[in-house]
């Protein structure tokens, strides 16, 4: 029994060279191939949505230094949200939902690890991809856990209007911190405060950050949730509080460079006794389907609200997609939705 | 009563302007005053030991970033170890050695606040200074209490021959760690691991620094005890190991530059987990004494070797030895013994 597409090709996109500075459709070509044949174990899934994530750009470098790379002539890496068409494997049935790494392409077989059920009747499908995936999850524990927020604290959220840092500012928010966002257009800036309840957002690219961030911040900041790096880090490390905490979720301004950008504003860390540290989700993988709950539960009462900025388009669109989410084009998490989608 | 010498001046050492690049004896000049007078309540102090410390570079900036700065015209600041001379504060009688920070001069009037009486019983008076004094105590907290050390850590120490690195790397070996040194010379070097016990010792004046940290610890490392910044924490920070701890107990090699280098590697933070964070001995005021009887243990157990580095001199040679401090010919603590030296 199947629900395989008769004649269907699978889309697949693949890098064909290292890209220098921002990466765009120069850089990838579409290759079809026939949809592979799940064998015992396997199954097949047909993906519904692509995760466009910046930090694929990090991985397409010419750099031994990273475990896991793109590198010319490889299928792109990311995460997909569809639909089990075929199954061979007892874990799954037809017609599941679930997501994985499964790179960007229309159809892949799986043994099933690394991918995830989800539960459609607790949030949308792309959803899953978004605040109640890696995106929410990052938010949700790099806030919670170790932003050492409370009442009184102040958080300032870099990429305030990104898929992770529109979810981290509500959750600073819902700890009762005052939460300021820095964003890079008036619009996003309004949403952030209208919309998300941020206390206060700042559009970076209008006057001076470092001035703005005192006048909204007298009493200096408490915690640096950081996406972006770069110039915008390093004017927030200077106005970082005694005892901060700075968290690295991300450095998107510096994946694009050849060269990194170290904030020279470190040095106010030794000042101020605070610490700079990072952060990896799958660090807190056993308690994801928790802290899944408690999204969802936050959505329900209305004190979340998860932006799913989605784009219709096909596999031969993500590199398009990609340069505009580099472009801070996106508000929240940017999604393609593919032609099979169904949720 | 007074042990104050007739007809004796003070030479006091004043910043005419602020440094450019390395500080020298061109940014100073020599005052001669009469010794002050100590009012009801106040102390005489005669300095017999100037601190040459890295970080009074720092606060020579014309920058008003700092709280406590030295400018043009200011007397110069620096921590000194005496004798009183004469009191009229019944905690301290004369004849009693104290250390405190009462500048770059023979003689100070003080009203007894910051002032520590010191017993040269434990440890000879210029130690009080070095690693009994505010260098040593820095190790020590740094290490014991931030560096999450232990048998099978390795710890790097920057600027490992210097008044605090040489204290910290010993610490770390007492602990049980692996301790690698970072410094200038293949003759401080040999010092490191021939004298003080190092496990290594690295000339990052030799040779590629990395290929040489990747030699030294090739399961990446647990701890960074930086002193130095620039080049030599970049290419450090490059290796820490996962949920690695940076610790900044100082910057000296930016203290000269007028604009700051942030260190690139900063990324390794976030795919370590690691933290990079600031510390002030001050923070730990309460536990100095504590602190202040397991050194002199260590050190009359043999675990732990205090070096002093001695230089006789006049308040007027403190600018040419705080320049032979930034060219590294120091080994430990770098204090200059004045004339008066009775202890």
């Amino acid at each position: 029994m199947s629900d395989r597409p008769n004649a269907a090709r699978n889309r697949q996109l693949f890098m064909t060279r290292f890209p220098e500075g921002e990466a765009g459709p120069q850089d990838f070509e579409v290759r079809e191939a026939p949809v592979p044949e799940p064998k015992d174990g396997e199954v097949l899934v047909e993906a519904q949505y692509l995760s466009v994530d910046a930090a694929l750009r990090l991985i397409m470098r010419d750099s031994k230094d990273f475990l896991f790379r793109v590198q010319p002539g490889d299928l792109v890496r990311g995460t997909v949200a569809g639909r089990i068409v075929e199954s061979r494997n007892p874990a799954f049935k037809e017609g599941d939902y679930v997501t994985g790494g499964l790179g960007v392409q229309n159809y892949s077989v799986s043994d099933g690890a690394g991918l995830s059920l989800v539960d459609t009747a607790i949030a949308p499908l792309p959803s899953w991809l978004g605040g109640m995936g890696v995106s929410g999850l990052t938010a949700y524990f790099a806030v919670t856990e170790e932003c050492r927020l409370g009442p009184g604290k102040t958080l300032v959220v870099n990429g305030a209007a990104g898929a992770v840092g529109s979810v981290a500012g509500q959750i600073g928010r819902i700890l009762g911190a005052r939460v300021i966002g820095i964003t890079g257009s008036d619009d996003k800036a309004r949403w952030l405060t209208e919309e998300l309840g941020f206390d206060v957002a700042i559009n970076y690219k209008k006057g001076d950050l470092y001035d703005q961030l005192v006048a909204a911040a007298p009493d200096r900041i408490d915690a640096i949730f950081d996406n972006v790096g770069g110039p915008i880090l390093n004017e927030s490390l200077r106005w970082i509080g005694m005892r901060g905490t700075v968290l690295m979720c991300g450095s998107t301004s510096q994946y694009t460079q050849e060269k990194i950008e170290g904030p020279s504003n470190y040095i106010w860390l030794g000042t101020m006794r605070a610490r700079m540290q990072g952060f990896v989700v799958y660090d807190y993988l056993d308690k994801f389907a928790e802290a899944q709950k408690q999204i969802a539960q936050w959505m329900n009462e209305g004190k979340l609200v998860l932006r799913d900025n989605i784009v219709d388009g096909d596999v031969g669109d993500f590199p398009d997609v990609f340069q505009r989410l580099y472009r801070g084009e996106n508000r929240g998490k940017m999604v393609i939705r593919l032609p099979a989608a169904t949720a």
